[in-house]
């Protein structure tokens, strides 16, 4: 029998004892162990849970216990999960998470701790919820060299972009609505403004180049500006509007992104719909791979933080490989360098002799229209430039008269 | 250093020793052992491969060879690979194949041995090429009910129906494409009639389920007689045709089906396009998950072999809990009781009459249209029935004088 200390028991923490409490036999003939929740650690009471015995308000009854030896850490947030974590590990107990936040910050040096005790440091649901991401990664994908992945990472703004396109909603609408059904946050700052991708995406660059990316080296856009005009120039294009987190090396560096995109309506991300996630990697191998399903959820993401339990089981004294070093932002491709071709959104009196000045200002330039446009709009795609140039042409072209209102990059995927 | 040999030189084959010769460095760093490839089985002669002067021609080369510890299977057909690959198991050598046949025909058999010698016996490339699918299901999914499955296992229908979905291609000329670009065999049987994606269904079904489905238990159809009429008709419901392998759990038994259907354009699955393949999994916590990628090819496949001789490496005196049991086909729903609603063709001298006559037989059905149909052509959707009832109304249709020309099942997916 294996002991384990649950600490959280919010929506995937609940979720997490519920599937080890019902599956228990089945779970227990695939490890060939019981695994037995000794403790749940939360601040509130759950007089009625099945287990309500067995809950602790106090992080001392896990820390001091010998016999637990894996501990789920799913209370969300960088503290006290982060100090928890650590004296975790230090202590001889194997963790698993579904901390994006905690990873994404900290995943260097707890893989080193995990490292130095020859335990475990496991968590595959911090990503893509209950999509298998980080093991397929890791092993499936182990005799492959990943050269680029993209993803739609976050269920929250996909739906919101979803209903923009499907329904013509407006943005503040769609976000009403997702706080409606619960797929937003009262504060939903973490989702639109894409820091909940950014995470995602550090994670991922981290493991498959092998150094840690820190969220604040990674240039983040988030969704609030994209209108239903865009979107509209996105279908007058041939594509859709997505948030998209993405990683590629380029001349031996990591170019890494988060921002809003026009995918091609071609691309498998284009027609992944609602809350869905989906996540491309691209291999020299293996080519396109894409792995798709509910990026987020109660039991999604608790099944996939019970199967990292499962796995730390069945490798007590063996520890997984799974590692990356602690690295300065000296491996990123500066955020100018990087270069994309981009719809960009103008007004101007003469839209013609202003796209003439848009081929004078960024190249030959491809021009858009949709029904009912302003008279005075003119949106086109530029050819590919570094976000540099782009920034010169900006200027140059609004020597013109014209007054750019918003870009948005166009997705090579 | 890990000594390992390579049975078979042909497409998968030479891609394994070149994925492993080409990123060994690679490799030895990430398990921590240098893999070395000792022997190379094939009848061939192979004078400009780098590594020559390993070939043999003598199977005992490898058998008597106590330093070799994992052998790959990459021959093809059942035999001799069967013979090899069980007296490599009975003598000390974990096995890695991409033998779709072998596993469905003897995958009980050789996991016994396998577990019986503390052995492993991996084939993460028999199904989805380079997709990762076997090793998610078995350790990212474990924590998961699976529920159902269903796939495009086959690249080279998909190929075909594709061309004829979005060139109006007919079925001759998109196989006459399909074989002149490689994606289908001079002798195209075991793709266009299913039966490749029958082996696949079966290893996914034995996997999830734990009892082995033999590929004769499972009713099987190709897309030989599928048409530009019905792929019209797939249109004017709202969807595509393509050849699906499916498994649920029914009542306790598996309904097990490979054959084309029309699939709706809102399912992940009919956006799959080209050789690719793409699985999708129902678990009680996940809800659908999606994997997709090249379902062949040299270097998709070659890259999932390399990555189970990783994982052979890394686990070598801990075996991977893979297995399932052997079995009858008791567990197996009959054929005639698995329920579908069908698309039907028919021909009848007075349409509307024949479609009376239809509903009267399979209960309220959905008439279709196309531009250009012909006069006498009838095409409507019926309710959900067993196939045995299913067999009974035709007959009692066919009474009014109208006559079944095919008939294709409704995927609910």
């Amino acid at each position: 029998m294996i002991q384990v200390a649950v600490m959280g028991h919010g929506v995937v923490g609940s979720g997490v004892t519920e599937i080890l409490l019902k599956h228990s036999e089945e779970i227990a003939k695939k490890v060939q162990e019981e695994i037995y929740i000794k403790k749940v650690l939360d601040l509130r009471e759950f007089p009625d849970s099945p287990i309500a015995d067995r809950f602790t308000k106090n992080f001392d009854d896990i820390i001091n216990d010998d016999e637990i030896k894996v501990v789920v850490e799913v209370m969300g947030g960088l503290n006290p999960a982060y100090d928890f974590v650590k004296k975790c590990l230090e202590n001889g107990k194997s963790v698993v998470t579904s901390n994006k936040e905690l990873v994404a910050a900290k995943g260097a040096e707890l893989l080193k701790i995990a490292d130095e005790n020859n335990l475990n440091f496991l968590f595959e649901a911090s990503v893509g919820g209950g999509i298998p991401i980080i093991r397929p990664l890791n092993q499936c994908l182990a005799a492959n060299e990943v050269r680029e992945i993209d993803g739609i990472l976050n269920g929250t703004t996909n739906f919101i972009l979803a209903k923009m396109i499907k329904d013509s909603m407006s943005f503040e609408d769609a976000l009403a609505l997702a706080q409606q059904k619960g797929y937003a946050e009262r504060n939903p700052a973490a989702d639109i403004e894409g820091h909940d991708a950014c995470r995602k995406i550090c994670i991922l660059a981290s493991l498959v180049f092998g150094r840690h990316v820190y969220p604040d080296s990674v240039h983040t856009e988030g969704i609030t500006k994209v209108t239903l005009t865009d979107v509209e120039y996105a279908s007058a294009w041939g594509g859709v509007i997505k948030l998209i987190g993405s990683v590629k090396l380029t001349d031996g560096k990591q170019e890494i992104i988060v921002a809003p995109m026009f995918v091609s309506e071609e691309s498998q991300l284009s027609s992944v719909d609602g809350v869905f996630n989906a996540i491309l990697v691209k291999g020299d191998s293996t080519g396109d791979v894409v792995f798709y399903g509910k990026g987020a959820g109660k039991l999604p993401t608790a099944s996939a933080v019970v199967a990292d339990v499962m796995d730390c089981v069945k490798h007590q004294n063996k520890r997984r490989y799974i590692f990356w070093e602690d690295a300065d932002s000296s491996n990123i491709l500066p955020f100018e360098e990087t270069k994309y071709s981009m719809y960009v959104l103008a007004n101007a009196d003469d839209t013609d002799s202003a796209f003439a000045a848009a081929n004078e200002a960024f190249g030959e330039s491809k021009k858009l229209s949709r029904t009912n446009s302003e008279k005075n709009e003119l949106a086109f795609v530029t050819p590919v430039l570094t976000f540099a140039d782009f920034e010169k042409a900006v200027e140059k072209f609004e020597q013109s008269g014209a007054k750019v209102i918003t870009n948005i990059r166009i997705a090579v995927i």
